[in-house]
């Protein structure tokens, strides 16, 4: 489990708005390959939205050569026209993981807040500000919501690998070479 | 809208068994130029599910050159799960289409019946008769029931542009070719 970090696409997906950041490890510094937003435009069938968002995904993956898809378990949501609609869009992200051999792994949302700001019911604004810390990405483009979930996901998967990591060091009793940083996140801002 | 009836690919999406009918209208007969159900194992993740259901799906476009598709429109039930769950192979389906330029039609489920067995509160074995009298199929295949709802909607969808071809015959004041079957059905069986 030691060595290259993966590349890894997160995904947020909407028939609306999918967002998506490509993200790795570079020693222990996160960065952040490509994110970005897919639009479609409401007076479109929802068909050719669909194709849209398929398209686009295709493009990402052929431009970032990902490892894995990482995307938000189904959320049941309380409004089940949203939930149902959303899962549309989610189908077909899915099936541009399959169509280009993209293992997908699912977080539940309580688990990418938790990977993300340490605790599992943070709110949108803590993922933001501490998305936009670890990537170190720019303050305060009005757009930047739109890829922030997609982060936090591709966040959560790169440290699930982490934590991999650690355990297998300590089961061959090495060193770990990275101490979690304070504040309730496992990354450190460097 | 006289003339040509269109090839109508009906679909019933599931993430498990996804049945089709491709069907059409000759002169005054129904007819079934393919149909089936694409099945997918429930221990390959969601994801390989969803390739198959979309590849073969193509290949049924491929094989048969339908005009459009017609689907059920999205049903909220009360199972969300599964509603959520359908959703994602219906959004392939859907994909699958606009990837191969053909229109989706929607009708809800009300009118699939209403159009099939004249009764928009049918049961699902009165549909199956039904189905299988106006498309004049074989009795009692165990399998047959996975491609029947996609009949059905293919159905609906000829029943529609007869109902338009009919309202464009009574205003150029021309008779009407064919009267309405009885027993509650547009559809004579011939």
């Amino acid at each position: 489990m030691q060595g290259h970090s993966p590349i890894v696409l997160g995904i947020d997906p909407g028939t609306h708005t999918t967002g998506y950041g490509v993200a790795t490890q570079i020693g222990t510094r996160l960065v952040c390959l490509k994110k970005g937003a897919i639009r479609t435009s409401d007076k479109q069938p929802l068909e050719q939205r669909l194709r849209t968002i398929y398209n686009q995904l295709v493009a990402v993956i052929d431009e970032t050569s990902p490892d894995v898809m990482a995307v938000e378990a189904i959320f049941y949501a309380k409004n089940v026209r949203s939930a149902v609609i959303l899962a549309h869009a989610r189908g077909v992200a899915l099936l541009a993981a399959a169509n280009k051999s993209l293992p997908v792994i699912e977080y539940s949302a309580t688990e990418v807040k938790q990977s993300t700001v340490g605790y599992g019911r943070a709110s949108k604004e803590q993922i933001l500000t501490m998305v936009s810390r670890l990537f170190r990405l720019p303050t305060a483009p009005t757009t930047r919501h739109d890829s922030t979930d997609a982060l936090a996901v591709a966040l959560c998967h790169l440290n699930v690998g982490n934590s991999a990591r650690r355990i297998a060091q300590a089961l061959n009793l090495e060193t770990p070479t990275r101490r979690l940083g304070r504040g309730g996140s496992r990354w450190r801002t460097l």
